[in-house]
């Protein structure tokens, strides 16, 4: 039994998503929430820059007592190796959205003819096709960076008939279309406010995979596993922790979580989130 | 005479439109540019961090012996204050884009009816507004707040015939043109990269003002005013200096130099960038 809270770690707001689906399978749980506002996005950045703000983030979940950090980013899971992992975490139960979706994926395809959309950093590092490939080894993986659709969401434009985002959707969609998926990873936070678009365009023949779903389950099952859930079933509380001011935080999370995000929202100065982290390797 | 370079700041790429437009009217004086890649958009945050990260950059730049400051990011220009500018530059010649794209708009306009568009930041700020209203007092000014525009740029959505880039200019331009504007200010480094887009919707009606041609004049007429120019009358040559990796930078770049970034590219480590710059006092 352990009461202290899973660290969920974000590059924005994208990774209140995750928050959402941990809140449903673990909902007396606690929920220390990082989202590092003030340099998000990471999905344009290069896999150096994402690895060190990543450290440093990382570094930051665990001062604040996390007994276990989850990735929400499709962009830092996918750039960060087990190596880095091992060196940022240590021991502590650990999930990034890469391994869960590729697990959720493998067993929900009917024709290995696996999808993949993600920002162009997740892409370009070939995580997800090396994740279901070591399941599956027969499957076809099929990647579309879609860097539209980040700043399409946290503008709002998620209603169904927004002819602007069906047609940067259908742009992206048409080549793994083509490519006869079957089903279709959500690799970004962000993507899952985009379901309905997305399925439509799909006209409902491929089975999504939501990956911070996948990662929520996935965790759960870590703590059981390590016998280090609270006991709790209900009342777990969320705090979270951004690197640029609250009111720009609440103005796109209310997106999210659909609901407010109450007062417990502390900012992080950037200038000393440097201090004490691991640095990691340089290597590409 | 000063054989110093002049120093370039911008948020990202952006700025290289800026470079493009001091090349034209000064050709021989040297230029160091700034982009601060590994944490842009700036367009999209809180005015503090805004400041905090310009004081660091613009810290820089002095650094690396600028002579002078052109701010090309609109979204810079417009939450600096003056007094901002004063701590951070001293005495030395400044220009942003507000106050020459706002000059030049009002030398422009017909009618008075001048439309702003820009970063959120930019238009939160209100700072084009007022620097028009200080020299035209019955001028009304009409501001768009454009989030979408930097990231279809960036992602070479340039193309006349794009109907996804057509239609979200299309959002933004509509409310101005229904208050009849007769002046356009492209506040934001990105957009002269749409101007053939854009004087299409407004079916070449209204005069579009490029803000960072507008600086780049201004910062003649501030170095011929203060015999600051080099003297030379060709030749000059450019380094850019970029907070996210070399690959990177040059991938979006040729979008807007139309040629290959040359192999003078310097990474700055973000760690250091702190160090040693002014803190500017926290006020909103």
């Amino acid at each position: 039994m352990n009461n202290r809270p899973i660290g969920v770690f974000d590059s924005g707001v994208g990774g209140l998503t995750t928050v959402k689906e941990l809140h449903k399978v673990l909902p007396g749980e606690d929920i220390v929430y990082f989202g590092d506002t003030g340099r998000v996005p990471y999905g344009t950045r290069s896999r150096q820059t994402i690895r060190k703000y990543s450290a440093q983030c990382m570094h930051y979940l665990l001062g604040q007592g996390a007994k276990a950090l989850v990735v929400a980013c499709g962009t830092v899971s996918s750039n960060l190796t087990d190596e880095d992992v091992a060196q940022l975490g240590g021991t502590l139960p650990y999930t990034g959205v890469v391994l869960p979706s590729a697990r959720a994926a493998c067993a929900l395809s009917s024709e290995g003819r696996i999808g993949v959309i993600a920002t162009s950093a997740s892409i370009r590092s070939g995580a997800y096709g090396r994740a279901i490939r070591a399941i599956q080894p027969s499957a076809q993986v099929f990647g579309a960076a879609c860097p539209l659709l980040v700043p399409l969401v946290e503008n709002g434009m998620l209603q169904s008939g927004n002819q602007i985002t069906r047609l940067t959707v259908e742009m992206y969609l048409e080549p793994l279309m083509r490519e006869n998926i079957d089903t279709l990873i959500l690799g970004c936070t962000h993507f899952p406010l985009l379901y309905d678009i997305i399925n439509d365009i799909l006209d409902y023949k491929v089975t999504l995979v939501d990956s911070g779903a996948a990662a929520a389950q996935h965790m759960k099952a870590l703590l059981l596993e390590q016998d280090a859930l609270s006991g709790r079933t209900e009342g777990g509380s969320t705090s979270y922790h951004v690197t640029d001011t609250v009111e720009g935080f609440a103005g796109v999370a209310k997106y999210f979580l659909r609901e407010e995000v109450s007062g417990n929202t502390t900012v992080v100065d950037l200038d000393t989130l440097a201090d004490g982290a691991v640095k990691l390797p340089v290597k590409e």
